[in-house]
């Protein structure tokens, strides 16, 4: 029994004990006796936290979306978050990590990369290459998966309330385990976008942009939710259940993005690490700060959900250039972001897509903002290859979306019964109630 | 008076400002001095991370629990595990820390180990010693304490909506403070299980089938909520209120695991650490996975909080072998776990155990089987070895606090009255309601 | 265009690519060889982390102020403090930072310190100095950033469901922007207070206190919430409306302190951020106790808005001293924080001054006793100096807070009208909800 378990599990696993390939080193002991371990142990430690702090977004997504729906479909949307980050790791470890990281051939154009198990053979582990040479091959897999996993949780909020959970499931599993490895090689892994100069730093376009726009798809195929729009035209607001929640989400998402961006630093350099913490902190707050301005004017009333949105807002701009954009400037660039997302979300709201956590103006507008930013707030970069870079990104995430989304639908179907989308997913999908003892009002 | 302060203080503290005795170095300031200053702090830093990840725990812990039971009974349950956090970093304090790591006199058994306040006195602080090579014994203290109230809170969501508090709190002041450390001297104290060879990472059975079985224990001895089961033989489901604070509590227990495990590397080597990060990650992950498939199979539908112990099952699954088990084998445990805790549940239900947050299926039987794992899936460890030692702790919490907790209930009695119970436990022992504000409904 | 933009952003602007002028080194890159490098970097990152930490409580004060309010004014709560955090951090870049770390001219009494643009020009960058020995400039704006908003933060919770939100809002900003760095400014600016040889390790005095007696200004001016105290000399106590809530709150705020203390250390000395973090620790979990304790005896019940505010207690108490009273005076530092809390919270219930949250109790009398609790505990400092300082931040924020909210009463009032109070701020100020979709009971 024990022999047969090790023979199935020998297939897929590789133990620590095997003793790593080092680049230049004789072994693993052997390095850490050397003068560069101490450094190493804190660039890979930084990484290691960075991951961490990636992953509690995930609870940000989950309470931030949760809190912005109504109360009959909240056990559906922390199902989805739960399946995602579990679903997310484990398809960047099939196949997804070496997709996104190839090291193209040389004679390859850098478009197309395969994938496959991440746990390298125990013949030929190599933990560490110059490539590498601030964190584990371990470290950089756990960091990088936190990431994939976030682009598909940017979808869950703009189709939730209506979305059938098992196509759902199927969709995001093939975009986060093929659509974003692969567009991610593109930049990240020295692919074609790479090799043109663009410059992406932590994903305003490769992670935030392409989830926005992957969103915007689904959320066409999918249509809006039934009463959001009225027959002559009007547009019905239908307000998240808890702004508690929400705000937890969003603090949570702040906290988690000093991990996204200053991890993507991809060492514990102080100099630029506490320089790109600076930028993400003035950003969101000026975030905001502009969210509160322009929705204090346009709506006349100071609104959180705005302000919220504002914070977001703010991150997802900066993520492009936090390394290369100036302070100053890093305080426009999210004051537009802030401005932006307000007038994105009314103006999605007025061409009737409908998306209940504005998760196309945060991720998807303020993503290619983001993007273009760098190209205008710093000298070294050129705002035409940032905009071929962003736009390639939004519109391949659309795509892809539209046609594989798109396939389910004609095969399975994408939503639910209006009955069930009156009920609520809650019950309809799971058979459970978020909150069986409060009184509800039903809508 | 200030005088009389200092004398009365004195007898149990001791000043930073006391050169601490350094194993071969002159002094502290000479050691910082030192080419191994360096890795050491970053070393020390980590371990200090991670006792904040583990206190992050038990916000976990208290969000997962109130959330599983009825709105009635949620300021009892926060309270206690405000109690159970504070008097657990006191009494290891007292008496904890010096009992776990005792130094076993060399012709002792390995059995029994006399605890004693922890703060060393200013004529002899070692604060380095060769056995704690990478973190100071501050950081030992601190680090190893929020384990130990870590064990306490696992009881107190099995009892959870029927136990007097009075006598919770008697009890587990009583099991943190003796029985805990004393069992985890044998192992982690070098004690005799440790000199049997058997292995056990960090916790799937110091800390988890010991907490687990410590509440199957209390849970036999306190019975059933009224009302769970109907005198025809039938179960009635009592449901949690709250699947969103169930959700934080189970994110919250996921990004602490990082450093319960990671930090039980005891350094921050990044080759151990990195590798840590992924199997515990990954377990995790195929934990939700496992209990979704499952769920929805025997269930009909995929149940969140089975989704949510899922992963906690992966978590406890991995906790025993995560720095040896390959990465392959640690998606197979966690999927094994994930599998074994919906029927564990549903087992526990159908012989009237009543654990309102499965408790005793997520530690106690998640426990036993990681603690298994290692046996099947090393090469390095004995399934025999591997199973006296679950057994070894599961046996000894068990009878325990089946004696302990059974003389509280003897002298004073440990559950609440019907009447009590069914007004819920806010009102009874708080006179507090957690949600005046809103309309409640009575079950 | 983007000319225009560069020019404009020029003016407060400084890029990462500026090479910094190194005190005794001949650049950034040749500092990055040197043996100090690693130790630096390790420093630098916990600084970093400490930063995050404290960022974190900002969502702690937010949940608990929410929590312990009515559900009528939540939305206001959290708006309140997403301001907060956004406009701390953006008047600390503008003036704050500079305000606060002055560098006094020798001939300087060191009292007024000017304010200016925290970003330094390209030309004399100076990323660090002797004076910034362990972190970059970079670093030691976002940790002191996150420290200036906690200080408004604490006034937000006293003036929670009453205060006009446009008065609130002006109110803090001058606070956050003037008020609290020049007060800073006398002790960890180098200046006056600093020269007497007072002590206030982490801020008991020059956050806490200066920001509770702010909020006792505040409270005096505003009066008490309508119902609060009858006519007939009754106390009505007004419940909050969330308990989860307010607990994840504090669990929050305990977790931050270790950032707030363990990073004022200023490095990652391995001794100092251990003993601090057990200080820290323990205080915190003796505080809860003592309240427990007192609230048990006083109010015949366990109360656990009183165990929440101990453990707050207890660890403003030891932030003055954490890193020179002994671990046992740690703890009794903590247990009659959490006693005195208590009967701090009955007492200003009793001659009216209505502070929902107990903030004015938790902060400024319990910052009072941590400061003065150094002079008691550690031979070292005078208990006279630390009573003149203490005294000094109470006696400057009460009448600043007094003179300047006090002038926005005249010009603009400062309270909602009776109508808007009983309906709720949320409706009456952001024409929001926090629960769209619940029952709840007016009251």
């Amino acid at each position: 029994m024990k022999k047969l378990l090790h023979l199935i599990s020998g297939f897929i696993a590789v133990g620590v004990a095997a003793a790593p390939v080092m680049a230049g080193y004789e072994s693993y002991e052997a390095f850490a006796e050397t003068d560069g371990y101490a450094l190493f142990t804190v660039n890979n430690l930084w990484i290691l936290l960075s991951a961490a702090l990636v992953f509690i977004m995930h609870l940000g997504f989950s309470t931030l979306e949760a809190g912005l729906c109504q109360q009959k479909n909240t056990v559906n949307i922390l199902f989805k978050n739960v399946f995602i980050i579990s679903m997310g790791l484990l398809t960047y470890a099939f196949w997804g990590f070496n997709a996104m990281y190839p090291g193209f051939a040389e004679d390859s154009a850098g478009i197309f990369a395969m994938g496959s198990w991440f746990g390298v053979s125990n013949d030929d582990v190599s933990l560490m290459t110059d490539e590498y040479a601030s964190y584990t091959w371990w470290t950089d897999f756990i960091f990088q998966g936190m990431f994939a996993a976030t682009a598909a949780t940017i979808v869950s909020g703009a189709v939730a309330e209506r979305v059938k959970l098992s196509s759902f499931m199927i969709f995001v599993t093939i975009l986060v385990m093929f659509a974003y490895p692969m567009a991610g090689s593109w930049k990240w892994g020295g692919g074609w976008l790479d090799a043109k100069g663009f410059y992406d730093f932590a994903g305003s376009s490769i992670v935030h942009a392409f989830g926005g726009f992957a969103a915007l798809a689904s959320v066409l195929l999918l249509g809006p939710r039934k009463g959001k729009y009225t027959k002559d035209g009007k547009i019905k607001p239908i307000l998240g259940h808890s702004m508690p929640l929400a705000t937890i989400g969003v603090f949570l998402l702040f906290l988690g993005w000093f991990g996204f961006n200053g991890g993507s630093v991809l060492s514990a350099d102080p100099l630029l690490v506490s320089y790109v913490f600076c930028t993400t902190g003035l950003a969101a707050a000026s975030g905001a700060i502009g969210a509160i301005l322009v929705s204090w004017i346009v709506l006349k009333k100071p609104d959180l959900s705005m302000a919220l949105n504002g914070i977001l807002a703010g991150l997802v701009g900066i993520t492009a250039g936090a390394d290369v954009i100036g302070m100053g400037s890093s305080i426009i660039v999210g004051l537009i972001a802030g401005a932006l997302v307000v007038f994105a979300i009314l103006f999605f709201d007025k061409i009737k897509v409908d998306d209940p956590v504005g998760a196309i103006s945060v991720h998807g507008v303020c993503g290619i903002w983001g993007t273009l930013a760098v190209g205008i707030f710093s000298a070294d970069f050129s705002v035409g290859i940032q905009l071929l870079g962003t736009l390639t990104y939004a519109i391949f995430a659309f795509v892809f979306s539209f046609a594989v989304f798109g396939l389910i639908k004609a095969v399975m179907g994408i939503r639910v019964s209006a009955e069930e989308e009156f009920e609520g997913l809650d019950v309809g999908e799971h058979g459970q109630e978020a909150y069986p003892d409060f009184s509800v009002t039903s809508r």
